[in-house]
């Protein structure tokens, strides 16, 4: 399904009158204070689980089994941490459910999304397990699958998948991270023994902060520049056994990258390869081979293409990634808004009861800083899910042309920035909301911080991947545009009228709409605050603008002689802006979609509150922008904060049902004493 | 010296003509593109200590002669670490460093500025050692010292400042936190034997999270509610001993905190009293006495005016936190802008050397990350600089009226709560721009950030102090006023006219000047963007328009009919932005006041430079609050947008110096690798 263009049907709402109340809070209730909707637990629930309900049942199943593990990653010395989360990824992997993605002859369960509900559900639990279920079945296991070919599966998957095989993904250098094109490792192909030889070179070039490398990978899909005949021939991905039974084979060096701020059951270390000869057929070789009379053969021909093409196989993982800071944000959002429903504090001074101590979820700023949250947490759960139906379709093959691969790969690059940015704020602070109680680590937040705080930059340095993004969206994922960089995108765009270039977009193409459906260039000023065509048009308008202006911007710049490294230096936060407005539209969206696609009933009622929220305060956010584009008034800027306090009030007295409709196993909550459940 | 109301004079500066330069950042170099001055590290770094300069030299050795303890937090079980830590600070007690806030006669420095900046500097190394020095010297010796009299004196101070005596400061508790008038422990006066009976009572009034309590406290300072004769006489404080010889004494029960996120080498726990009896000499009796016939006696009538005189000792501690994680965002600093300096990535792009990678910090976006909280890091040293200052002489007696030192208790907790939550954004922010590398926790970001973590809600949940200066902007820090709570200034400003509290508030006065300075009311529009008189123009009317809102609201709200509770709570937002708003303001005048003071030169001009990125990306980050009300047009708003860029590009040439001159000491950066600094 491909929601880019898609327009949903809106649901009817009441729409107040705009500016129906004056410049003050405490005006009498308007028409705005309307009954909140009850939210069955149960059905909520069952919404949010979607199709794969089974499968994160399973899950589920297995985090409560384990959830001990919680305890003893605080209490076990690491190296002894890592081999319990070993032993569990071990286990797990004989349910199943980290199997998922493979095809059944090698014992998988032959369905991406499945896998992707796995991993997400994973999210609630210890990271370290997590995160090395993705390193050995997503980054290792996928590598083998789609750049490798059937000499590859036959040899290494049934066994990989069922946890026999352990290895890791050697991507990354000590010099290199974001910029994978300038690796520094090289494996030179030898005619005569029809090897290949692995070299590390410079120190620069050591393989580095490799999950699974310090302890368990037997095997390594190296990263490197292949060489055949003295020419260089770009990154490859070769196959290297690192261990046997247990030692480290000769040429091979490896560190530990030692204690982490979170993830220690999770064995990081560094790589050096000197001389290390591997056969020809170790080259995964769906993309590209070298023949054994030593000829370099590949059906993409463009060096860029091919290189970006292999990279794509990258998504899966970028879409884990974003999934897994979802249900990270789930827990500490189950947690924080559970305490503000039973922690008292200071006097509540309504009416008579003198004495009695207010909730903190009934303070005002305490809804402001963690009602928002749990909105936005709703919007990223139904993009996630889109994001992963559409992954599913490209990797089935249901979806086969390649604008609509590369908008996966724009999409999954931005939802990850977006999500996870968004978990590390949201825990933040659910903490700072639980005061003391939040610094202590029986109530998870000291995990939950530490474990995904890298979450930022691995699988794609946020703002790397947001550029990706923004490199998409002006070229409209053009095939013959694709390979250029940051600097090939300055050029490009410098080669044409910035007219040419709007056109071209993925975003022009929405403002059309705005004024068919709204009405004129007034919209804004006319439309009700809660019409969620008024918020798609706020949206959508942000993000043709921002874009149109990074084009002219980027053309300006080259047009007065700058180099073009200097012109991107300056354009490069619009660049960031205009590739976040596009992917808040793309969130927003599948929002108002699911909300629309829901009958009429208390739970769309529900969620059609819960998505004004996040419409409205994502609007707040960013109205500094609105107002200086002409699309805000100061009085409606105003209004739209009014509206969204308002909003908090009136989720409220739901938040509870909330946070417990994510499904979050009691037992991997932890948090004795915090929770208004009385279990403790 | 106050500076609330001063006025500093204006140094010069080359002031652009406004919207010189187009709507586009690539536009040609405009007036502003001014060379950027040389800094000298040494006469920069000699600056910052001020003249405390001896002070921090003593425990910048400290520093460096225990900075394997950084390493033995992670290597050592936090048993042990609990125990090198207390060892390190009873061996810091025998320097004299950390005594100086104490009298000479009892083997102090007698010089509490000096204490701050040691405790300061102390923030450098291992937050742990830090905090523990915090509990023992600033909470535990600061509470015998001021709470008690000379008896306590005579009987504790001594031993108490060689680190022989180690105490704990028993104030919150499992169900309060911020409310401490609430406090469920008690104290009943037992006229028989002339004890008093320290019960704990319900769970909830167990003393929790107390710092030195679950190890080492030998003494605590018990907070409970004194009972005479059936009567309540409100939150008193006790001298408690806990352990002698090691071992825990009758009717206390002692329970370990156990793993905390971070400063897990500080022994946190849970104490509950049952039945302990204290001799009455026990009760710390500087503001309030029980006398041998069972009296209750007190020189401050109003109960409330007590608690508050009492709870006004917290002001040095919080004074220390916010000096504290400024400390901590300095390292921090430190290390990701050598880093920057270092680290290349991608091809650069700027003409002929094709290959070359771009340094991290030559891109805008880099800088527009780091380099505006540098400037406002400086912001912040210089106005913690004037608050030591304040502090020193309200407790020094050179300042002896109360509207001075309810001042310095509001200011104390605005800094507190701005530093550290600037603290917790500038470490998150560094450790993701060293990407992976900011992962390991050989590189300190780990420790930085779980140990900093909960700077922003100990010592005061940072939203709860900034209602406290909110509360005193309201009043004028009026002695009436003083024992109101939020509930208080609710029906406080319900009973007089909305003018009337306006006129009394400090933040009156500043408006009247604005005019008369920049002239009229269209000072906001013709002003340069780069005279100090505008950005400070900018900050007071942000100021007073805030507070006048909040002031309006509560009004209306009580007009209305609606509880006092239930105002408060939706006017709780608008509270903490006039707070913050107070609190911005003071820290630019101190940033300008000192400018100001120095003598012209490159160092002037360099910090002037920073200066201006402080106050516009101030008013950049609140420009949707200055459009809204009307004090920035959309043109003027994106100008100013544009020119925090053209600082920054400014401020790059000198980003290493400005780090360097913060002073860390080498050995404790650790960061093999990441620094610019060739010893690795």
């Amino acid at each position: 399904m491909d929601t880019l263009h898609a327009c949903p049907p809106t649901p009817t709402r009441p729409t107040p009158p705009p500016d129906a109340s004056p410049d003050d809070l405490a005006a009498a209730p308007g028409p705005t204070a309307a009954a909140t909707p009850a939210v069955d637990v149960p059905a909520l629930a069952a919404l949010l689980d979607g199709r794969y309900a089974d499968v994160r049942r399973l899950v589920r199943e297995g985090l409560v089994e384990h959830a001990g593990v919680l305890e003893e990653a605080e209490t076990l010395p690491y190296p002894e941490y890592r081999e319990r989360v070993k032993d569990i990824v071990v286990g797990l992997a004989s349910t199943g459910q980290t199997g998922m993605g493979f095809p059944e002859e090698y014992g998988g369960g032959a369905d991406l999304g499945a896998s992707i509900a796995a991993f997400e559900t994973l999210g609630f639990g210890d990271l370290s397990v997590l995160v090395k279920v993705g390193v050995q079945f997503g980054l290792f296991g996928g590598a083998i699958l789609q750049l490798g070919t059937r000499r590859h599966h036959d040899a290494y998957l049934e066994r990989l998948v069922r946890g026999e095989l352990l290895g890791c993904f050697a991507m990354t250098e000590t010099g290199h991270g974001s910029n994978v094109q300038a690796l520094g490792t090289t494996a030179t192909y030898d005619p005569e023994t029809q090897e290949f030889v692995v070299d590390t070179g410079s120190p620069e070039a050591t393989k580095d902060y490799i999950g699974n490398a310090a302890r368990h990978a037997e095997l390594a899909v190296v990263f490197a520049q292949l060489v055949v005949s003295g020419e260089q021939h770009g990154v490859h991905a070769f196959v290297v056994p690192l261990r046997e039974g247990g030692r480290v084979l000769p040429g091979i060096t490896i560190e530990d990258d030692g204690l982490k701020m979170g993830l220690n059951g999770v064995d990081n270390g560094r790589i050096r390869f000197d001389g290390v000869r591997v056969p020809r057929t170790a080259l995964l070789n769906e993309f590209a081979d070298v023949t054994e009379d030593g000829r370099y053969v590949s059906e993409i021909e463009n060096p860029n293409r091919r290189f970006f093409t292999m990279l794509g196989t990258l998504v899966q993982g970028r879409v884990c990634v974003g999934a897994a800071g979802l249900s990270a944000a789930k827990v500490a959002l189950t947690i924080a808004v559970e305490y503000g429903l039973r922690r008292r504090q200071f006097d509540a001074g309504r009416g008579e009861e003198a004495g009695t101590e207010e909730l903190l979820l009934d303070y005002g700023l305490h809804q402001r800083r963690l009602l928002p949250l749990l909105a936005e947490t709703y919007a990223l759960h139904f993009a996630q899910e889109v994001l992963t139906e559409q992954l599913h379709d490209v990797f089935s093959g249901v979806t086969t042309d390649e604008a609509s691969r590369r908008r996966l790969e724009s999409r999954a690059a931005g939802t990850k920035a977006l999500a996870t940015w968004h978990a590390t704020r949201t825990i933040q602070e659910c903490r700072e909301a639980c005061g003391g109680a939040g610094y202590l680590s029986v109530n998870r937040f000291a995990a939950l911080k530490a474990d995904t705080d890298v979450f930022t930059t691995f699988e794609g340095d946020n703002h790397v991947l947001l550029q990706l993004v923004a490199k998409g969206l002006l070229t409209d994922y053009a095939s013959d545009f694709e390979d250029l960089d940051q600097l090939g995108m300055v050029r490009f765009v410098a080669g044409m009228a910035v007219e040419t270039v709007l056109e071209r977009t993925a975003a022009h193409k929405l403002l059309e709409r705005i004024r068919d459906v709204l009405g004129g260039d007034d919209w804004d000023q006319d439309a009700g605050l809660f019409d969620p065509e008024y918020h798609l048009a706020m949206f959508r308008f942000r993000e043709e603008h921002t874009l149109g202006g990074v084009a002219r911007r980027l053309k300006r710049g080259v047009d007065d002689g700058l180099a073009p490294g200097e012109v991107f230096s300056r354009v490069q936060d619009h660049v960031i802006s205009a590739a976040r407005a596009h992917v808040d539209r793309l969130v927003l969206e599948a929002f108002v979609d699911k909300v629309a696609s829901l009958p009429e009933g208390d739970l769309r009622d529900a969620l059609n509150v819960l998505c004004d929220l996040y419409a409205l305060s994502t609007i707040e956010a960013d109205r500094a922008w609105f107002m200086e584009h002409g699309r805000l008034s100061s009085q409606r800027s105003k209004a739209i904060s009014r509206e969204v306090g308002e909003l908090c009030r009136r989720v409220r007295p739901v938040a509870g049902e909330l946070v417990r409709a994510f499904g979050v196993p009691r037992e991997v909550l932890r948090a004795p004493g915090l929770l208004s459940w009385g279990d403790d």
